[in-house]
């Protein structure tokens, strides 16, 4: 399973480096579950879940902050 | 869907920075649950449990934490 | 409604920067709900929940670190 | 209140700054909760909590991490 | 026990980088639950509790922020 | 009680880093619950908790990163 897509954290806009956040927080669960109908489950209970929603977010924006250091903020 | 209202961090003063961050936050959890629908029923818990404006609240501050660091906080 | 008091994270002394820091942290749940009749039950809450002023001081220390960092930590 | 002891968040030694992060951590909740005695109650939970005790840990670290940053982490 | 496998924080790509992350992450609670049985129990429930998932992903989350710092994000 | 060990952020190398993580991050709670007997109930519960594990294993990734950085990340 590939943790990091392309193996990169360079993005060329601020829209990319968002996207690729989302993809690193959810690929974290996947890693540790990987069996699919599981997963599957999962998903659907995190997007249904205000609480949980907000957890991601929070994921999300934690690997964001990582993301946008590595592009030193899109400057 | 943006993710990022358009595609930058650059923000012209804390307080466009601070609505930014905020933005970011609910964009996330609007990009993990599409439907309208269930959007306006989490919109309508977050605003009224208090453990969840406060966890809100907490992805907030780690959004404006890059945004202000993007921004070389406004010196 | 202002998100940041003054419009500015510079602040004289640390004691400013801390109160600067609570302030953000709470203004973060009234832009998510204006009513200020549940601002006043939820203020409420959280002053006697323990676990919640915990989550509250939690925000607190996110946003002073981006304060202490934009005052250059007031060395 | 004074919520930053002596305004300052230069400390000489490590030991001296995660005083210090104690002390700013508590500081937020009695904040909120000027009431002495339901202080003395909140802090007599936190106390015999364990999952208190992390939460409280958690917000001691983040704010230590920014009066090591202060203090140029003692270098 | 080993907390950080060959001990050293360089990683050569940010595959690689993420897969340390989550080693770190996991290796804390190793270490505080010696006990091999109770840590395959404790494995099961995080792969099939969502909220479990989610607060492993925040934990590394921060994880690979410092090692992604600590290879200068593989610029 | 001495929360800083040798009062000092000086690690040779990352497993002592990580060391003292789990160090800083256990004292917090010992420094605010100083009854020996309720610190051996409090360590036990941490053990076999699951969320308890995470939620310690957040605080040592914060304090870990905060050593890393005292550290330059051992480069």
């Amino acid at each position: 399973m590939e943790l990091v897509p392309n193996n990169s954290l360079k993005c060329t806009t601020p829209e990319d480096g968002r996207r690729l956040a989302i993809s690193l927080a959810l690929q974290t669960s996947f890693a540790m579950q990987p069996d699919e109908h599981v997963q599957e489950i999962i998903r659907t209970t995190y997007a249904n879940n205000p609480e949980d929603l907000l957890a991601a977010s929070q994921v999300v924006a934690t690997e964001f902050a990582t993301i946008a250091a590595a592009n030193d903020y899109w400057r």
